[in-house]
């Protein structure tokens, strides 16, 4: 088998309307080593072959039916086939999905919330170790240089014991009820069918739980939740504020909200310690505030040799010099560089370098459902802390 | 009686390594209407009377007990004597000094918090009623133009229904033991028995409480508490965080920390209402963020027209022209310049106009000792909500 | 022929070591719609064939000389050969090689500067304008939204007559004598025989010169330059400052210097107008700020709908909702779109839409070697002031 | 004499309308060491005594004339009478008041620009030579801590040889044609017989030369300037620009602009090295960014025991603790703190300590003037290079 090739990509989801299907498309393509050859883009026949056409795919890759697809894919040899596929679709149909492509050895990359509910990220962690293929989850704000050196910060130990973790995660387009107007992705996401017990908090928050994790490796023991739907009439959560306890005795705070009226994407997390700080502006990436107790703050700016002194992986997470922006969707490719230079090590009998295993996986999916089902356990517990169980090997 | 002449000020407290005392003697004299001409600077007589010569304060007029002081100030005329009194000192004696002081006719102005715990609060509150003296809280934050704006900008409901108040005010200078070295301001305020039963919480969560307030109006119901002890052997907290309920269905977070390493004095307010929302820093404190739903973001600059028309109290608070930064001491002055207004208007048996009463007062000093001890409760309490009483008149 | 396909893209330059040929590789195929199949990435042969591989290009398509890609890509089918081939070679060898693609029928995107000196751009022009080929010149930064809002603002009177413009771009990274040290970029950069008679000023001062007429739409007419080589023994210039008089009475400075210690790409524009000013980062290039004389400050952010209704333009070069940053890739791919869409309107014989055409051209090009030929006069002349000489059609 | 005193004040100007004299008075008794007890606050005697009024003055103390002022100071016993005066009128008064007051033996703090052309300046700097007595020129901006942090930094070495100087700063009042309006600042600053020949220039370019001599301590060799007059018949530009070259042999520009629209008061200088760089804001005048060839950048900060250990003069500026925002005011104060400590040395016969020579003087009076008048030659002038004569002692 030829492994110097491109890989080949199908994607799921990413019809007329969407918008984070589309962004894997772009992203996983950006850096020239991935060809997307197959979809389902909609459910409805004349959708997806409409998008499909402009994404130059062949009539005859496009589908309405991931299970058709997965046929028809299996039909063509190695070298034509999907090499993996890419999950995009509303949060209720993941779990499904997920299991049928594993279920016939190819590699998956999902969307976040990986499920439905904890039961079935269970099972999904079950399916993925079986069968040993890789499973990439896109909580995509890790995918940012400055959020891997701010790991690497903590890691080598520079902040000392962490003592407090506060992350924020406004938006504002749901400030009026948008799902009222037909729009795409505010349908979905206000409906239980679809998205879970969660809104705001499956949407965003975890993405907050995620990134807390990330860049400290603190786990979470106890959340202390208040949830509400501020626009009358939405069945799920658009502001969610939780106090926080972590493993070693650290204090926290996330609170996410999507009536944040004239807020766009506006996370940024704080992480405390015993000897310096941090803080990261995802609306503002190509930086990471340093902050010590006497020495002034520090600006630490993306594609210096000063950050690859310190986070070798920010560096590798880099196309370009410092003072030429990255952004979101450079990010997001990031993630994919690191999850398909994990395949491609699988093709070629390989252990990945740790560094390719630098990618959300399938554990970070189950904690992060049972983040959301602790939260909401909380949000309905007279008492004030509830305990957050993480059942990760 | 001459009321053309500048008043006369007493000070309590001030002396060698304070801080606050310092602040408001500056502050009072700022626009040049203020003489301090009195003081009790320390309890030390030799260090008291060097405190009150770098100030070219008459040896005469500088005590080591305020009850001496208030019987010589007794014995001048009416010109000569103190107008009002000034009290700065360690928390736990406020409340003593400004009975004796409102006893015997002199209007006060206290530093916050402004007792040593809800019971004293009350009691001087019904002082205060009964004198109908002028008593000020010197919550200077709310002395500042753009926060003056943003009341304005919430009344005239340019926001809408508020939904969520955010405030941070994270400090770092108690990261360490600071007080096993001697350091003054450390030592009182890690002091249950000078500070009271809260650290954090009552030297700036107050300060968050009573900015939330002044802006918004809004009254706290219900509080989620969690306080901590981060550095080893401190008796009071250094952080403390907190979900809130409000009266009209908002909902909010406050969360303080004097142990966040490499924060100076980082008091942050957000406000998101229905229509717009609001974004104040205490540390870049001439401009004031506002987003709406679709327009550009804008940022309203001291000292502009445009600002005026929207809230003449903004502009009347202010001294330069725009782009001229002005600071905390000038906020601080503006407080003083209306509780002086306010003196000069009861000496002249006017009735204070409405701006001139744009200072906090005894009643944002109950609510702001309520507000401590309903958050110690919560913090001890298992039940997730603990009731905000209040009993403001 | 079938149109309904990616188009093909031949490349010059981007083997090892190169910066600006990998980001228009990047910047071409980020959106889906046109591959990489042939190119000369390096006059050395092993390089060139070790570069095209790590892109996935066939090895019959990979050269170390542009005239035997040319005489190969004739023989390949219309479908299969290139479409348009990316100049990214030093400045000396553009002309040569746009020539001799132009003369054989193939579109040409060219880095820029355009030429070597003015005798080139002009016998290019005329080649253009023979050939009727499409010509596009990489100015990047004007692809980037709020560039083109800013421009829109300005066309549609927002900002009333412009008075001054202000542009600088300091860069630090020659602060030292790099190209010593036999770094690639430097080298070529600081060396006369390849950059021509301008070094910051061509290589930066262009980027200057053509955003500030994007923007505004106008002509210099006299430039009066002071240019410096402050580093010992370069041979270009490493500091240009300049000042500037525009055809409507405008007055400007251009400043550009790549000995400005620690600034990494801190591109600027002020344009002040009568009624309105913009003010522009390249650093932070998700936002345009507007100032007006009594209003508050305005921040435009990319992705909104109010910029849409303002600016189609920067809607059309918008990817990702507002608050997921984009950047400079983007806005670089963002060029490609139009050129790349003004191509296949040439294949299906339509006229393009003016909207496709919002890319930097061969008449960009021959003006901004007029600017640097003006510049460099003027560096030598002791009037103060030196006519800047267009000979656009 | 009793030197245990507060030191009195005279002032003059700063009647109805005035902005610069108002800011004189509350800047001096900022720190409770100065009275202001008598002064000239207008021409008017109705509008002197009602300003006076206003101040507290006596209205014995209180003139429409400075001759009258000056005999009746002197008629007063040396405890009573002032100590020193501020003159704050327009540009054309200021020599022969300053002649006045220094001749009968008073120290002077007065107005930039020094005089109304560079006779009067050289005949000043002989006066107070003559009489050595204490002689302040207000360029505040040089009492800004973090611009004596900026200088010391320099000084220190830590930037190594300087290679570029920008100083920028546009203002936006003058827009329009304010004067017409009869708006008394505006009126004198656009008269010719009262400001001098300079405009923009006089008004706010000698605050930008200044600042840069402050920090650099590099003397101007020549300038290449162009000024405009952008507001129909407005007789003193309005838009000045300019190019210059050290001593050294480093480059810069000044440009500054009152037609800048929407600008308030933006004055920044970027100051680059071959080691190290700088750059302030005077409107976020608490941080100075300090940028180095390969480390994140710093931004130091006002207040902390790291600028002090650098800057003791920063220090001895500062008043309030880090994160309590000082502003233009408190930077107006430490001028004053200086200049009147300076005095106190001359009452005790002692040689003032050099940090409390740290205020601009005649010399720098002096070199601003000859500033003015060599861009004025330069704006006439066909070269391209107009030599800066300095005549400084």
């Amino acid at each position: 088998m030829n492994y110097n090739r491109k890989l080949n990509m199908g994607l799921i989801g990413g019809g007329p309307g969407a918008f984070i299907g589309d962004v894997h498309r772009k992203a996983a393509i950006l850096d020239g080593s991935v060809n997307l050859v197959s979809g389902t883009f909609s459910r409805d026949k004349t959708k997806s072959q409409k998008a499909g056409k402009t994404y130059y795919i062949k009539p005859n890759r496009i589908f309405q039916d991931h299970k058709m697809m997965i046929n028809n894919e299996l039909n063509l040899s190695i070298e034509e086939r999907i090499d993996f596929v890419a999950i995009t679709t509303p949060n209720n149909s993941h779990y499904q999905i997920a299991m049928d492509f594993l279920d016939v050895g190819f590699h998956v990359m999902c969307e976040k919330p990986m499920t439905y509910n904890v039961e079935e990220a269970i099972s999904l962690q079950q399916k993925v170790n079986e069968t040993g293929l890789v499973f990439g989850l896109m909580h995509n704000y890790t995918g940012y240089p400055m959020v891997k050196l701010a790991r690497d910060l903590v890691r080598k130990g520079e902040l000392g014991e962490i003592r407090k973790i506060v992350v924020q995660y406004p938006q504002g387009w749901l400030t009026t009820p948008l799902e009222e107007t037909g729009h795409t992705q505010a349908s979905w996401r206000t409906d239980p069918s679809q998205s879970g017990g969660a809104g705001s908090l499956g949407d965003i928050g975890t993405h907050a739980e995620n990134l807390s994790h990330y860049i400290t490796g603190l786990n979470i023991t106890h959340v202390c939740a208040d949830l509400s739907m501020m626009v009358e009439g939405r069945k799920l959560d658009d502001d969610a504020n939780c106090l926080l306890k972590f493993e070693n005795g650290a204090k926290g705070l996330i609170h996410v909200s999507q009536i944040a009226c004239g807020e766009e994407n506006n996370l940024v997390i704080w992480v405390y310690g015993e000897k310096k700080s941090l803080e990261w502006h995802q609306e503002n990436p190509n930086e990471l505030l340093v902050r010590e107790g006497n020495g002034p703050n520090q600006i630490w700016r993306r594609g210096n040799e000063y950050v690859t002194e310190v986070s070798p992986a920010a560096s590798r997470a880099t196309r370009l010099p410092s003072g030429h922006p990255e952004g979101f969707l450079e990010a997001f490719a990031n993630t994919y560089v690191n999850f398909t230079d994990t395949i491609r090590s699988r093709y070629l009998n390989q252990i990945p370098k740790s560094e390719m295993l630098d990618f959300p996986n399938v554990d970070d999916g189950l904690r992060g459902m049972q983040f959301i089902d602790s939260v909401l356990k909380s949000a309905k517990n007279d008492q004030k802390w509830t305990k957050f169980l993480t059942i990760n090997k």
